[in-house]
């Protein structure tokens, strides 16, 4: 299934606790699109996030953020991991 | 170690076998600055690459890239990892 990195930029009032909770909430829902994100990283000071994640096209993917809790990326890629 | 995600843009010529060989680049020289590159996604089509590493300062992880094959990041943030 093909690996896609999103960013979110500028998230206000990103904290640790706020972005685990969204991203929990895209677990509890990312089977319904047949996604499973993998790991996150953030930057809380300038509220940027990236997500990786596994899903069977982009749409899919943006599908669980909106879903989830309504913060969809500002960017998403396609990538292939480095082995 | 602080962790960095970095950002390449529009890399030209951007093939899976190239970015290999840059990483592996990295990989040499990288103790000399501390650093430890982790992973890397990368979208061939776009040109873009991400690079996940663990280094002292940005500065540092700046200057293995610069030092390893001179394809340094478009932008570079520190980040905590999802748990």
């Amino acid at each position: 299934m093909p690996k896609y990195m999103d960013i979110h930029k500028g998230v206000d009032g990103l904290t640790a606790e706020a972005i685990a909770g969204a991203h929990q909430k895209d677990l509890e829902i990312q089977e319904r699109y047949g996604v499973k994100f993998l790991n996150y990283w953030f930057n809380e000071a300038g509220g940027t996030v990236f997500c990786l994640s596994e899903a069977p096209n982009k749409e899919a993917a943006e599908a669980v953020h909106r879903e989830g809790h309504g913060l969809v990326a500002d960017e998403i890629f396609e990538v292939q991991e480095g082995e």
